[in-house]
């Protein structure tokens, strides 16, 4: 018979271990964008499946896909009547670059001060880790409250590229009755949090070629329009000065916010001063008429992620470059559609792009946005979960991320999704010097175990 | 006796030699901008002054600067009477990138077809060999009819920083009666061109700092101004509608063209065909009011050299970046102050910089423009030597690029500067795969072996 005093008890006894396989797979340069880290990133999917092996999962096995595989595992002895959990999570990272900024190296783990320093560590390494450890911890209690299902991609980073059609592919071996996601995070340690909307995504490559090669700026300096010039023009002008998205139909699906939401979302703590302090910025910044958890939750944005033209090098170089390329991306908020964002990029650019150049649009795999209802079993048992290890009801917010996946989830196997996670917003996800807050994760692995009893004694 | 004759004939015969030799200066990667290029810099430096001892010139050295070093070699046995030339050129670089882009590594010269292809080749190796050539064939032929005094510097690409004070602290070495910069080219083989206007420099490097570390751009997107995006709309607003530059009292002191000089700037083949041919570019551009050759000669630019932020690699990352940098220059005209342009720069910044930033600007060294006597004795002996090997009166016009030195040499030594060379417009310098036109260098030797003569029998 499951206990959850044992289970948590080993979940406590076990931090160190837990902490050490962290940073076994923390130590796999999992880099999903780059072709040259194609075999790094079949190891950190090999690594998962013999952990899932270890700690009692069954059927563990790395399944392929066109791109990167997906490692799956499951305990389905429960018994009949048990609820089944899905748990999603993905093992792949981000580029770790500009490297010259990390510390220490971005693929050897370094704990400093309470928090554990590598890429991947929050996202979602850290996550995938305490979710297998708060499954372990169950199992070894004497068996799980709950079926469990693991299904762990390698593909976020890159828009979850060939996830869509592999659940669609395998929707009996992850049909399940609910669905939880740890890839989203906290608003601070001692603020237990559930997200219930998610941003969509769509991104895009924009090169603007001028002349057939560089030029020397003196010689055609006057008379050939500068890729560079040309492609700063037309950003400038996908923003107002109210700082809203001038693409073409931008907001026209955009889902309003209601008086009530907004009024909740009000009473978040994440202020102007949060986001001052957090982000390091001389002021904020964004669209008229909307705080600012609406601007990074409930409204849709454009953003420019890469810049490059000409000679970044050091020192001068009088160069009059052949092309300037961009990388820009929108956060997308239902009923926002990704395709629809790509057809007003290639609008406004139509409509804007001078005839002294031509321009190419590539575009890179998106997902909508997403909601989740809070009044669903998952959710409130997570709730439940979370207040018990914190002593506080948690607070549901909306996320400014994505996670592509959680709505190919919903559509495809028709269960709600649950969104929780331990990072905090001071994480540096996608940036130099990731890190985990160990105390914080600790208490993630102990909730999650909470949870896994919570939803099986529902029944 | 000098014998003309006998100095041609020499030049004919020795080609396949001085083709050798420009080759293996060509293969020493004298990058000026880059410090690890360092030594190969001085090699180069070795390099010239070992072959203008071969030549026979005499007290050559090797001059040190607080930089690069200067290369100084003379020959001062014409008499008295006759007159002494002055000699200019550099001996270093642009750096090679996008390395990608050249057919042939940029620093193992290959001959195709009837070019040769190098960094350097017609920037200014090819100009440089060019005039040593000539001076042997001089030399070889019973002694020269001039004094000849070559100094060739190392720091032309990098704003040539430490010249002006070396010309004023060897003002004696360096005295002549005028002197000879072939760093500038031909409008086409066959239209033997002088050059009597060059156009100054000012360079700079900008950045913009927004939050203090890379964010994600879910989490932070939509709150924090985006320092891509900002230097996109300072970039942006750099020009108006007409093409001209909005730097406050950018054109207060630009000298205007008289109708006169623009009535003999139409008859120059620099057609805007011309343009369109050599660029590439699907349409031209610039400042409403003037022609192309106007445009490139007699008015001031802006020009977008770099541009960088965030993630520019290989697929999607979804970074709100920290910083964005440009690197940004300006060509000007008499009477603009290089100086003055980083106030504009500074001013500009001040009064359109958003408080959501914070910005720096990096000054490299700048120069003024110059402009030449067309009636002076030294421009009139080229002008004939020119007219002989070509056949036809050379056209006279004025340079987009810039040749910091010039101005120095008017100033400093009081003498007439005669701008020549033989570069052609699609010798692709300061860009991958830069070459130069063989049968256009050799023709370059014998005018310059021709120049030799008519200034000295001028006397």
């Amino acid at each position: 018979m499951p206990n959850r005093e044992q289970a948590l008890a080993f979940a406590h006894e076990n931090r160190a271990r837990f902490l050490e396989d962290l940073k076994a797979i923390c130590a796999i340069p999992s880099i999903s964008t780059s072709a040259e880290y194609k075999d790094e990133v079949r190891r950190a999917a090999e690594w998962v499946a013999a952990h899932m092996q270890k700690i009692g999962l069954e059927n563990v096995s790395v399944m392929d896909t066109p791109g990167h595989p997906v490692v799956y595992g499951e305990w389905l002895h429960a018994g009949a009547d048990a609820p089944t959990v899905l748990v999603y999570g993905h093992y792949d990272v981000q580029p770790a670059d500009p490297l010259d900024l990390w510390e220490t190296p971005p693929f050897e783990p370094t704990v400093r001060g309470e928090r554990i320093y590598a890429r991947g560590a929050t996202d979602m390494k850290g996550q995938v880790m305490a979710s297998l450890d708060a499954a372990e911890a169950v199992l070894r209690s004497g068996g799980a409250p709950v079926n469990l299902k693991f299904f762990i991609e390698g593909e976020e980073e890159v828009g979850s590229l060939h996830l869509g059609k592999f659940i669609a592919d395998h929707k009996d071996l992850l049909s399940c009755d609910v669905a939880l996601n740890p890839d989203t995070g906290m608003l601070a340690p001692d603020i237990p949090t559930i997200t219930y909307a998610l941003r969509g995504l769509a991104y895009f490559e924009l090169k603007v070629y001028g002349p057939k090669s560089d030029l020397h700026s003196g010689v055609f300096g006057g008379v050939v329009h500068n890729p560079a010039q040309v492609i700063c023009e037309l950003i400038a002008g996908m923003h107002d000065a109210d700082g809203r998205v001038t693409l073409p139909g931008f907001y026209d699906k955009v889902l309003p916010l209601e008086e009530a939401e907004r009024a909740e979302l009000a009473r978040l703590p994440m202020t102007e001063a949060f986001y001052l302090e957090k982000s390091g910025a001389p002021a904020l910044w964004g669209e008229k008429g909307y705080t600012p958890v609406e601007r990074t939750g409930a409204r849709p944005t454009l953003e420019i992620n890469g810049l490059y033209s000409g000679f970044i090098g050091e020192g001068a170089k009088t160069v009059l470059p052949a092309y300037a390329m961009a990388k820009i991306s929108c956060r997308l908020v239902p009923n926002q559609d990704p395709a629809d964002v790509e057809g007003q990029v290639r609008a406004y650019l139509e409509a804007n792009a001078p005839k002294t150049v031509t321009w190419e649009l590539k575009s890179f795999p998106g997902a909508p946005a997403s909601l989740s209802r809070i009044d669903s079993a998952g959710v409130q048992a997570l709730a439940k979960a979370q207040e018990t290890v914190w002593g506080k009801r948690p607070v549901f917010k909306r996320e400014g991320g994505s996670v592509p996946v959680v709505g190919d989830i919903q559509n495809i196997l028709g269960v709600d999704v649950v969104n929780t996670g331990f990072a905090l917003p001071d994480d540096h996800l996608h940036a130099p010097n990731e890190s985990l807050h160990l105390p914080t994760w600790y208490k993630g692995i102990e909730a999650l175990t909470h949870f896994f009893f919570e939803i099986g004694s529902r029944d």
